[in-house]
């Protein structure tokens, strides 16, 4: 499995490291060998809302080779929903069977047409948001519709990656990440429809 | 308030953002309009255990004008604990008043003398290292020696960083910051000494 980080200017970076921290686990505690990963932008550097700078692995290339996009949120999605440059690259993920977002990235994910029909959560101050790109938003943390998977808010990133820790590599497998994490606490049950 | 955010090759991203975001938004959402970060390493960027390179702030500067460091942990602190340039570069901290860690972080602090006599803890599976530098380990989520502030591993992050929300700026600008962060766990109540 290939996964897609998306970043961009202004993103939350707990949204993106809660939900990297679980998954890259599955390789690096051995669940997933064959799992890989690339940071993606369309800038070889983002800086997040406090000022963090992260670099970029994969410099505005298209996005259909990967199995899994990640996409997490943050005031930068605010404009980039918009952006025709930056949506038409997102989708280039188009043919990727998994499309993930915590927080405000599923705007994105929105505003690339990705959830139409589609039940979606987003961050609880973004609901109204959300109802631009469909009528079926969901007041839940994780919402899980088999191949699109979307949180809540910023948090909600940690409790996404476990489950879909779990979803990939079983309960065994989560549970040993969570305790390696030292998470204690009990995901909220995901919504599945 | 000034702080410093210790970080260094082979750290867990998590240990740091779970506890940086938080405390940020004590700027972000108002509370605190003083407070100040600066991301602190000893070389211009730095590649996380799972290869995320972050860019760094201050490049090898002394850290006694900060009011608060923060170490998270990872698999780099196991060697940097010996290093007598890290170590030497981390007790320039010496005069800071708030010392602050999570995970194996706290091994960092007690290479540097800053846990001699003091309850401390670090990631479970650590308790046996940080022996080497306090006999008062304390297997507990977060351990207050008021100054000194240890917390536990990875995802003790986030708890740590919305305990000292409190500590700082008081309860209801904690709940605030821990609502818009969409948290809706109970920390571990912190134990104080």
């Amino acid at each position: 499995m290939k996964v897609a980080f998306i970043v961009f200017d202004n993103l939350t970076m707990l949204d993106f490291v809660g939900f990297q921290d679980p998954i890259t686990r599955l390789r690096t505690m051995g669940y997933l060998p064959d799992l890989e990963w690339r940071v993606c932008a369309q800038t070889p550097e983002v800086t997040d809302g406090t000022g963090l700078r992260l670099k970029v692995d994969e410099i505005h290339q298209p996005l259909e080779g990967y199995d899994l996009i990640f996409v997490p949120g943050g005031m930068g999605t605010r404009s980039l929903k918009d952006d025709e440059d930056f949506i038409g690259w997102i989708r280039s993920a188009t043919p990727c069977r998994y499309k993930v977002s915590v927080c405000t990235g599923s705007l994105i994910l929105g505003a690339a047409g990705f959830l139409e029909g589609k039940n979606a959560t987003t961050h609880p101050a973004a609901y109204d948001l959300l109802a631009a790109y469909t009528p079926k938003v969901v007041r839940e943390r994780i919402v899980d519709e088999g191949d699109l998977i979307t949180g809540g808010g910023v948090s909600s990133s940690i409790d996404l990656g476990l489950y879909l820790c779990e979803r990939f590599a079983g309960t065994e497998a989560r549970q040993k990440i969570q305790k390696q994490m030292d998470y204690p606490y009990q995901a909220a049950f995901p919504v599945r429809h």
